[in-house]
């Protein structure tokens, strides 16, 4: 017994660390999507995320969420609390890369103690922890999310499509209602971002198998980093093969995207299926991507990094998933989608329009013409360089 | 025996993980030492390789190097697959780099598809798999190579040689009779990538001893990994000395292929070695990378990361050193050299011969001089930044 | 007891591994803050840190620590040592980056010899070793320094501090008794290389812990993990906080900095104070930071990446804080810092006075214009992009 406490300790402690690696994955994906003037913003919203989110669940939001500090006792309690802290960021990293280069950053440090201390452990009480609506019509604890499409992805993804809906697009994405394309500025950063999500997920869903101590959990973990990898694989690749059939071109921004639409949507169950089951499922999760792209742009929902089809698209489909490909019930995973998506949108709306009231949340023209690095941050992300545009 | 099977199975996740961040770390190596205008194309293959790669060995490299899923039980199948998937990719990274800034992406993600499913899974079915030549003057299973200084990287090296010989140099490289250096675009990026590939080596190599849970196998895993590392320590040093006492300037790229040198000549036996030998490998491994590539370049094998040099010098240096520092036949190791090298380049000839009149692998001058982030991928790498060149 | 021992060998191969990521962070970090012209400088400078100091730990420096390679056995001795050796470059890291942009590279290896073989080696032998001082009156063996709050961080600070004093300000910096301020010239690279500084600090402070495989270790293990990130949490937000208050900017180069200050000043303790002690140190840490740095431009102690403060001040508050927050005695603590600070400050002050004596340290005044890629280097860090300045 001693020596299972230890191992997944360890184990847990390791998927952690993988996790943290998103930190810098994050930010540097969505630093070399956006534009040069706005890098030093986006880098500043995602390193400030972590450390108010973090904190944040840290004083109030894990105990809501688990309903104390010694609800399980397998590993320490301290590995168990790292783990779930290192997940929480996520949630508004997915919010604020897709409203980047408009929104001022003081309302995005308010909406993520919103979403870090109540909305995203009410989600995680209800699917993962306390289960505080037990035997009520909201109980949606049967619905099967091992690692977040639902509880992660697309609670990001509804925080973030409340977000756009209040703010808007950037100034001069859409005018004249043509699609004005804004290409992104740092290719390598956005490959080297991408890259370390992807490990970062080994740990994410690995991880979330909770324990290794056992030749039967052993497997599981394994299987579930397999799976996920594999997902992420076949996403990248029908992005591809779609992306080359239509522009005859190898377009790396959506390769990356759709191997992240394959992670997301292999993150609801990668411990359930065979092996094979995953090409299946991160290859449409790649397909939603490169439709979803061009779609959300015509309803002129402007998100510079994708995340409404990579995040909100994929964690609904991956959930879905489980439901179809398992014999979970389909019926169990949609009402959890419907409640959460209903939740955490309409708080997100409230949070966020009341967050506007009281601070802009939206930069103005003037601001997003000069770049928030200069307005937000005085400080610009490559002052040596001289710019084309 | 449940505890030795999670505890390897933990340890090789683990040594998966280190090696699947040489996925960013060759793509940011390779991207920062090319040209700008070409950063976006190495990038889109560094993914795309990964991408392909791994299906291929998924779908089939796998089952014919190790005759199927279940040839081994000490730890999850899933795992002992992940492992193996992870070393894939490196072999054609290696080859696509060498032909960085004049290869179309079409016919290297042919290409990968032929090594990852056929060239690559024979070597190792020869050396570290079902050795399906047992018994016949072809059988070199006898041959020392714990973690691939001959299976991987002078197998990636002689596919190299091959593609160079067909492809020819760059664009004006060789112009007049004279040697036209083209410049790093990008040295934070070199550094990074390889310090990220050298982290990776402690997994690549480490998890190559296949189990860490005995006294016995703990300290083999522990002396390989520090072994590793000293070797990189050495061929970094002894690059770094002899550029010096040449040229007056510290030149880094040099010091960087020197410690990458050293890590391939260490990857055959670093679990073999006293600790002080790989100081003397590493070192020498590091010499021969500063020999090495101007020695390529006045055969005119234009070679902008240096990959022959790295990888196929030094893993045959690497390969003999074992005969020589240890007590396991020179003969076996040189055979093994030769009957890999044979059938790695002739394979690679011939499958890139015919690629190459199915889809035209060398992209034109007009397409070398505009670059190929534009001709093969219609998005540049850094957009916004003025080029002075 | 077998079992044990693979664990906590394992584990500290991990936390060793994770301590390497700081190779790469430190160089990030530095080559973000530098000015373009210095990039490739700071590059070649950290690279080579990590060469000749763990070559030199390796040769000299590590038996001299430790009195030899069997002082224990509860884990692999190569483990061991690697944990070891993955310290001892930062020491020089510290230093030598607080002296960017003027000084010349071969000096800098010199010290970096001397620090490896004599100096860290002499300290960690005080502190955390064969204590050659036991009984005398230099017995520093009872404070409790758990990561190296003193041992890494202010004696990397006290070198520093040293080499400021011999080598003066950057040419320009205090013109006309006025601070002039120069831009850190790429802000995703100071993010990406301080988060990764932030990760290999769990396997920094977790691994000092020494062991994971009882459930006593286990726990605290974690509990150091948890209070470290909790630390560098605190520490970013109140830097941000307090610049927000004085310029009404968001000030990301400042919050990163406060995060490693925070970081710094829980190194000493990690493992002792409950789970929110941790928020006052690591928000004193960053707090001081702010107030340090603009003190040192007062006092024209130029330090281009804030290392003073981050390292020095803080490890001295670090190790303080123990005493203060524990029931260690306050003494015992305060002794260390003193022997460490005077011994450390004294002797780095020979050493690099003499160095500069044989070869010149300070760039002059001609080569840190043109930048120290051309003249140490040859190189330049983006030699494709148009500079402004």
């Amino acid at each position: 017994m001693e020596m299972q406490y230890v191992i997944d300790t360890l184990f847990s402690l390791f998927a952690m660390t993988l996790i943290i690696f998103m930190v810098p994955g994050f930010a540097m994906l969505e630093a070399g999507l956006v534009r040069t003037k706005n890098v030093t913003a986006v880098l500043t919203v995602n390193v400030m995320i972590y450390a108010i989110a973090s904190m944040a669940f840290l004083l109030i939001g894990y105990t809501y969420a688990f309903g104390g500090w010694d609800h399980q006792d397998s590993i320490s309690k301290w590995a168990f609390f790292m783990f779930q802290m290192a997940f929480v960021g996520k949630t508004i990293n997915i919010m604020s890369g897709g409203v980047s280069e408009r929104s001022r950053i003081m309302p995005l440090t308010l909406f993520t103690l919103v979403m870090a201390a109540c909305i995203y452990p009410t989600i995680v009480n209800m699917i993962w922890g306390a289960n505080m609506f037990k035997d009520t019509f909201l109980d949606i604890s049967s619905m099967y999310d091992l690692a977040g499409s639902t509880v992660i992805h697309s609670t990001g993804g509804w925080a973030l499509l409340a977000a756009i809906l209040i703010m808007g697009p950037r100034r001069g994405r859409y005018k004249n209602n043509q699609i004005h394309v804004i290409p992104a500025s740092n290719i390598p950063l956005v490959t080297l971002g991408a890259l370390l999500l992807w490990i970062g997920w080994f740990g994410f869903n690995g991880g979330s198998v909770g324990a290794i101590s056992s030749k039967e959990n052993a497997d599981a973990v394994a299987l579930t980093i397999m799976n996920t990898n594999t997902a992420g694989l076949a996403g990248a690749i029908v992005a591809w093969v779609m992306m080359y059939i239509e522009y005859k071109k190898f377009d790396i921004t959506m390769i990356l995207n759709g191997a992240l639409g394959g992670l997301v949507a292999i993150t609801a169950g990668p411990d359930l299926y065979p092996i094979y089951t995953p090409i299946l499922i991160g290859g449409i999760g790649g397909a939603l991507v490169v439709f979803a792209v061009p779609f959300f742009d015509r309803l002129k929902l402007d998100d510079p990094v994708g995340a409404l089809s990579v995040h909100l698209v994929n964690g609904i489909w991956g959930t879905l998933a489980v439901g179809i490909f398992t014999e979970k019930s389909l019926l169990a995973q949609a009402k959890g989608i419907l409640v959460v998506g209903l939740f955490v949108f309409v708080v997100s709306y409230i949070s966020i329009y009341v967050i506007n009231k009281l601070v802009r949340l939206r930069a103005d023209d003037e601001e997003q013409l000069v770049g928030l690095d200069d307005s937000q941050c005085g400080m610009e992300a490559y002052p040596e360089f001289k710019r084309s545009i």
